[in-house]
């Protein structure tokens, strides 16, 4: 884990945009791209706030982040930044990319725009028309442990959804070596609130939210086909997944549970040796030690997705848990750790460290 | 629901013990009971603070419980009342057992020693001798939605795990009518930290706990062999899950989502239909309408398991979410409904009433 | 306190109206009114939710209250009804009072519009123009523990803000007996979030609320003028205070921290009898024990107010802690106990029992 | 503030000890030194896991930190530290005080041993003796923005109290120039669950603490004198004040609501002035736009201290809102930066940058 190194010499070259800069995912970039030795951040976007100062917004940058947020231009915003990062809802990015690629810069898109090889998949599960599918191909999804080679060379990067960046990083060694039943695979996620944005709404009110939990969008969540896209090509054949997401009170992390049955003969005493050597160069991922179970509390506030499983020989399932914090590796975190790929950074830049605990 | 009915005319004449009064559990035992119409609390026990006044220890019952809490002598305790209650860590209700059977009172055990047919797959789970496995054939399992008629009879009452209890009525009408596989149950429950007891532990340490939510005793949680008893009696053959508890920070709550494959050929549009007609005469399960799905907060402060379910047809399981007060319906709830079966009262006296919200 | 007495033999004859229904308060008065022996809940009305089935909004009533919402007609609900609530924001209980005033009804306010003698302070305060200044001196201000006799008689009831509830009950023992500097008096609360409403606002988002506490509106809030009203009326001359309100992360209860300087001479000693004697007939006020003092746990969910006391002979100031729950002995327990007076019910009628813990 | 500069070119050659490294404070001192460039961990103690891999004790620091804890010996780590934090309970650091000076090292104590100038008031209020009352005259006390000349010469630092550092920074400037009256001085502070340390104990209990707010050793709380102390010095005579500390349910985070009168014919418009003026070259207080007041969310995860005020002339009063994170700017990252002050570093060094937030 980067620790002292990588601290020295940069110097602020690279003119960073952030589209949605005012909400949680936007203001993380902004918080981390303030500390980012090789950035200057150069244009903030925000709907709701634009023309404020973004610490009047965010009080924690008070005396850190000077600037005042603008509307969006996107032939402006294109002209002045060198990387854009869009944190949207989705169909707002295509524009943006648009504008970007037309004047040679780097886009990062936070959003689910473009993050399916497939139009129609993206059209189905979002219910809205793809105004953007001939970018398809040139998009990369952004989850470096799985793509970083893809990633290296791309101009447009598909920033990976918060559930799909626990729930393929802790099934990836199982589908690669081919070890489970495809058709077995249960994803039981967990989140914090803050996944859900900072909009309005009564189902992020504190009074609703704390001392409760509960499901939402059961079987028809649209990170669900997010996950099966990489999961098949992580299998090389169609998977089809359970995943069931919760609200959780919490502000911060995501705990994912996933079962799957082992084929037979499957070599279960090797599991561990599996992920620790599957994961054992990455930066950001630490499989821990047999016994060891992860907790959200424990990655809050770093880029780290944490993993630890358990075989169950009852019933011949492997259940493999892991954490993130979601708006970290979840989301902004995760969008600096590509930055950093396509830009030829050390890929931990602004990025090392643990979190904060408790 | 009960509402404004059962209200009247009761004298109190039930002479009531509590053994581990001062325990969440037990300490909840207090306020309902002290709330019972029929009830007289006869005498509270407790190893860690016997001697005083029960109010000192539980602030929110000072001017209603005036009573001084005791050491535990089970002959004593037995001759006093004419049902006792136990809310001890397993291993300790036998001798209390023997001693109100020996006057032939009224025995409700909250703790494990009494929920197993087998006194093997109680000293498989539980890892200690069963002392008291003689007695096992005249225990009954409290559940009072599947077991009224047996409970009605019973001198000794098993009151099921908090876990048990959600994840048992969620399956219920599944396993009755034989609909899924049973190889393909998946439960995985996520409880507020009062389960946990009110006894220290890093586990329970406020920092510990706030902003984290963690899965613990994966594949050998004690709660699964109590389960799938229950669950293989349901469906005529045996039945062997994967049960995953998981500790989120709140106090009370456990949801409970639950999935299960559905055999070839099940009616999936008569699923509804099926969980509103196998409950419709409980007082204390609430099916909800389709669409709504339960969460802690709804059922906190309450006796109510609430149930909602959906059906994915993309993977053929059906998802099934559970919700209760695992105080409650999870245990002082539940045994106080028990404690009604056997003395012949209404059963939701002193139990009706909606939880608080928010 | 009241236990097993009052809970025979009522005939619910008592047609109730709740105006606001959806708030948190409004569902508090829906849940314990639903509960009340005497009460038939006749008309539930609502701005955002009018049409839908109670239940719907609030699904912990769900087998409860089948009543579906309506939109205000104030000549039509003062018809209807013998008894109207109204938990309005203020300015909006005017109309409804002349409704219910013209047919000779009684009318209980939980907003502020009727809790001022004088319209000046309240438009000074409240910056809108007073439209039923002619009504004020009809009303009575409900707080039962001071003004039981005045209510009695009262048809419409000006219900006391959250915050004044505990201040006012803290600081009466004092002021009555003129030990205390009139002009020392500060008071610090902290409240739960319910207190600001199920209104949608950045403040009571939960990533903003959780993890924080910030105070608000200092040396503005308009709880600071009725405070002083009463407490001047107490004293028999003009009191001017600090009261410095917060925001905590808690769904429930108010902590209200008072300071104030002795007089010299002023019988130190005495101080725990004082308190113990002004409340010792009074339901829902529990003096606690010396060197107890209350939290706001122990009274969720109950219509207490628990006071303790702190002498500190260094600074000759005496500190009183107060905990009520903001929803109810703050809001609607409190409205309930006044219907219970002005209908000539026993005080505690639907309000008894304490609260849950934990 | 501290943004990019500061992050270059040292050599890690202080070595370090920490005394009490597992609890709370002592695991921020941990995970903050791992990231200070100029520092190299060279012991870590722990009473309670000696032997034990660090990471196993934190999860968060699992990577980042291999060291194993060991049982403490004063003489040896003196011998091997340059510099010496312990993170004790009070009472424990005057031997490990006495080894570090006799091989002239520096010594920096986040407990109470050294806090006070005079032993009389520490055995008073600590009901222990002092055993290196000796010592006191060579102790500074390590507030730096009050005291920074005298630390930059010392060898033993007193880091202050959390809830001192909070209270002393929000009076400093009215106390320094006499505005306002010495025995009006009243701080009601809020403290998050950290405060209390790791320990076991049912004070820290999630259930006892959630959804509860309370205050605790009101008048005695042994912060008093030490803020006495400190507001004496800068009044230039005794100042004597009401200190009630409360427990909220939060991990990190104290926020001091001060209450103080003005004296007649001070300048009451030019307080903001005042205290920008007066902090305005601190890398770590910021005084907070006019209208604008803390909260502990914007400051937790940083070394800040927010500061803001508000005077209200109805009562002639200020209110200064300070708020702190406690673990940090109250304990790990003052001493941190106190270190880094005797040791000659730039004195943001490995705490620059602000918290997490949401």
């Amino acid at each position: 884990m980067a620790g002292k190194e990588g601290k020295c010499c940069f110097v602020a070259e690279i003119n960073v945009g952030i589209v949605g800069a005012t909400g949680y995912a936007g203001a993380e970039l902004v918080r981390l791209l303030a500390g980012h030795p090789a950035v200057n951040l150069a244009v903030l976007t925000s709907q709701s706030y634009a023309g404020q100062a973004f610490w009047e917004v965010y009080p924690h940058l008070y005396g850190y982040v000077d600037m005042v947020t603008e509307e969006l231009d996107p032939d402006l915003l294109a002209e002045r930044c060198d990387v854009v990062f869009t944190a949207l809802p989705h169909g707002h990015a295509v524009a943006v990319a648009r504008a970007v690629k037309s004047r040679g810069k780097k886009f990062i898109d936070l959003g689910a725009d473009f993050r399916f090889t497939s139009a129609e998949t993206y059209q189905q599960w979002y219910k809205v028309e793809h105004t953007g599918a001939d970018l398809l191909g040139e998009a990369v999804y952004g989850l470096p442990e799985l793509q970083r080679e893809k990633i290296r060379g791309a101009w447009l990067v598909a920033n990976p959804g918060c559930y799909p960046t626990g729930a393929i990083l802790g099934l990836a060694p199982l589908l690669r070596t081919g070890l489970i039943e495809t058709d077995s695979i249960i994803i039981d996620s967990k989140s914090g609130v803050s996944g859900a944005g900072r909009g309005l709404s009564l189902n992020t009110h504190y009074c609703e939210v704390n001392e409760n939990i509960k499901a939402y969008n059961v079987a028809r969540h649209r990170h669900t086909p997010e996950i099966e896209q990489m999961l098949s090509a992580l299998a090389g054949q169609p998977v089809t997944i359970s995943f069931t997401p919760h609200l959780t009170p919490m502000n911060r992390g995501i705990l994912s549970t996933i079962y799957a049955r082992l084929k037979d003969g499957a070599d279960v005493g090797g599991l561990p040796e599996l992920y620790r050597r599957f994961y054992e160069h990455e930066p950001f991922v630490r499989v821990l030690p047999p016994g060891m179970l992860p907790g959200t509390r424990a990655v809050a506030g770093s880029n780290h997705c944490d993993i630890g499983l358990v075989y169950d020989p009852r019933t011949r399932r492997v259940v493999v848990v892991t954490a993130i914090d979601n708006l970290i590796k979840g989301a902004a975190g995760q969008a600096v750790q590509n930055m950093n790929i396509i830009c030829h950074l050390p890929e931990s830049t602004a990025l090392a460290g643990p979190g904060l605990y408790p």
